[in-house]
């Protein structure tokens, strides 16, 4: 129980204690904060005020929690993550040790408490390269079906390896911020023989539900993590909206893969809930394959079981659930991922994103883009007076998910992002 | 003239200037430099010791000498690397202006005038994202043809726009690094109706010849570089080995592109040379295509005339000049890359690199990758007692370009990197 009130429902229950980046209109400066119900605890507020006064190896690096992104912080290393944690988990316990710190000290409650309504949020992390992979088999299929036909639909790599490619890391942006719909290429008639582009703002605009990890450790560079150690290189999930202009992507995407039909903008959610936070693990799709040894986990249970849903909101006000689904639709884990991303000895480092690859369910309704739902255009998804077969401008669409039980939720709260009208030209 | 000595066939003539991080035995922080002839001049001590003390605009923003990298100069913008490199101009000129700063002032000559042999070169800039692009026609029908076979050898969108992935930062560095050879998935048989995968080190190890970019001006997220315009976020240029694991690439490259096959390094010459320095431009390769208006530019003049070599060092010594290029085998220039990168709203920022992909001309031995040059491993190439199809442990590569006459060569120098032995298991 803490003293801090927090509703049943709340993705930020004790069991969670997400990690993100605020500022407010007292302070504009961003600094680093977790989130609790539904406040933020300041913890540049919180060190100043001798908050961490009781821990002299958080407080020998407190300078981590002014600074405007979690990458220092990170790179402190999962035990000192885990030290702060469980120290704040104890601070907002309605039996903390030290009462005298925070609970019954309404001067540097009404400093460092912060209501959400009063703060906005930010990029937690500055993203040093962002690296998308795609392991979420019935995604796979089900667009490579679209692209390439049932009998092509996954290629022969696809369940030896985590199929991946690198993303556009300047481009990632915090819930919340808009999405202006690109112009580019796209074929004026793709069944034409002589294939003729045309230049307009995208027709086909779509998202991508999937989850985030950054990296905490690095690795250097010629060094291989092993992948029962990679745990260790994980700080934290997010939930990412990998928007998607899939008319460009047709056209361009042969033969290195998405490009500008990507690089528009991914968005993430603010708080990052830290690996140290215990999300239920469970084991992910079956891969018949007998995995090469760089690959194989002594573990059985390493996908992370989060319940995701997706909704759909017109500017009419109308709003949909269009999508119900959980993460555990994946054929590779995290470390599993940082096993092969570094086996040819690539250098990750703090801040560094993995993004998972859109999620999608095998049933009707559970799959992670609009080219799934509409079966690629054929089937408008319906709501209120609305009708849609991809996104229009004003659509806002709102990605959420949780797991544990009401009361202990370990939550992301929402990754929201609005479509904004393109630009009257592209100059 | 210089009061600087420099041998006719320097790379660093008074007409180019470029700029990089060096480091020394005695200050062993990394710090901002030019070079001149075979010397550098430190910026950081020719700041200290007064040297910028005649422009008041560069003393007000002499805080960038004192980076360990150029980021910061950089993000000053094009009239400020204008200004500097006029500044720089006078100060080595036999007639300067001001003799009482360097010329004139051993004392700060002996500090600030550093022989290559002394100095150790670092990272110019951090990378914030790299894009390669794949703009040498040659190059991409060469190997479309070995990937794909002739008729699909380029693709129907290939001379619309230039084609493009997002490379991995991380693992950008600098001329002199070794590069371990990489662990990686390959199939056992490629030609196999049953594709199995085997990991191993990498046995096909090659090369790619590649020119590259760095930005220094930044556009905001949602709005596009016109290509007109393109020029002024161009910082200077690069030369570029983006090695390549071909036996894990052809296994790992559908649907998304190259991935670990490309990440395990890339190496770039240390000497950024300025877009102010007047690199010759001529006319790209022949595209019959009408561009989409933001891809056409007013100038026809706009590719980069500089000639390119390659020699390959076996471990014996035995040294050969393999490859014999020039950058104009282009079809798309480095603004109509920017217009491209940034049509959908992307943000570039400075410090982001872009790689021209690689440079092949059509005549034989002027193929920019050994791919290329090897006839996809039938034709090796012989040098002394040594035979290549790819490199070996112990091979050292070097590339080195340069634009413009004896005595006036605006020159990149080198980039050169040996291929370390694998390590014996990957863990």
């Amino acid at each position: 129980m803490s003293w801090v009130p927090i509703a049943a429902e709340s993705p930020f229950s004790l069991a969670n204690i997400p990690f993100g980046i605020i500022s407010t209109d007292a302070d504009s400066t961003c600094r680093p904060a977790i989130a609790i119900g539904d406040h933020a605890l300041d913890l540049k507020a919180f060190s100043n005020g001798g908050g961490f006064s009781q821990s002299p190896e958080i407080e020998k690096h407190a300078a981590v929690f002014s600074r405007s992104t979690l990458n220092e912080f990170a790179a402190l290393g999962r035990p000192f993550h885990r030290l702060t944690r469980t120290y704040l988990l104890d601070i907002l316990r309605s039996d903390t040790q030290y009462p005298a710190l925070l609970r019954d000290n309404p001067k540097l409650k009404t400093v460092a408490m912060v209501a959400f309504s009063d703060l906005r949020n930010h990029m937690p992390m500055a993203v040093g390269d962002y690296t998308d992979f795609y392991a979420s088999t019935n995604h796979a299929y089900n667009v490579g079906v679209l692209f390439r036909g049932p009998s092509n639909a996954l290629q022969p790599n696809y369940k030896h390896l985590p199929v991946a490619y690198h993303g556009r890391a300047s481009s990632v942006v915090v819930s919340g911020t808009s999405i202006r719909r690109p112009w580019g290429q796209t074929l004026r008639d793709p069944k034409a023989e002589i294939k003729e582009p045309i230049l307009g703002p995208c027709q086909k605009m779509d998202i991508e539900l999937e989850m985030g990890m950054f990296l905490c450790r690095p690795n250097d560079l010629g060094n291989p993590v092993h992948v029962d150690k990679a745990e260790e290189h994980i700080f934290g999930y997010v939930l990412m909206n990998d928007w998607s202009a899939r008319d460009l992507q047709a056209w361009e995407y042969v033969p290195l893969g998405p490009f500008t039909s990507k690089n528009m903008g991914t968005s993430i959610s603010p708080w990052v809930v830290l690996a140290d936070a215990a999300i239920p693990r469970t084991h992910g799709l079956t891969n018949e394959n007998t995995l090469l040894p760089y690959l194989k986990e002594s573990s059985k249970e390493t996908v992370l079981d989060v319940t995701l849903e997706v909704d759909l909101i017109a500017k009419s006000g109308s709003r949909k659930t269009i999508v119900r689904t959980n993460s555990n639709n994946i054929l590779w884990s995290w470390p599993q991922m940082i096993a092969h991303h570094t086996i040819s000895g690539c250098n990750l480092q703090p801040g560094d994103l993995f993004g998972s690859g859109t999620i999608s369910g095998l049933e009707p309704g559970s799959e992670g883009s609009l080219l799934e739902q509409t079966q690629g255009g054929k089937v408008p998804i319906k709501f209120g007076k609305e009708e849609r077969i991809f996104l229009n401008d004003g659509d806002t669409v709102v990605m959420r998910g949780w797991a544990g039980k009401d009361g202990a939720r370990i939550g992301f709260g929402e990754v929201s992002g609005t479509i904004e009208a393109p630009l009257p030209s592209p100059y």
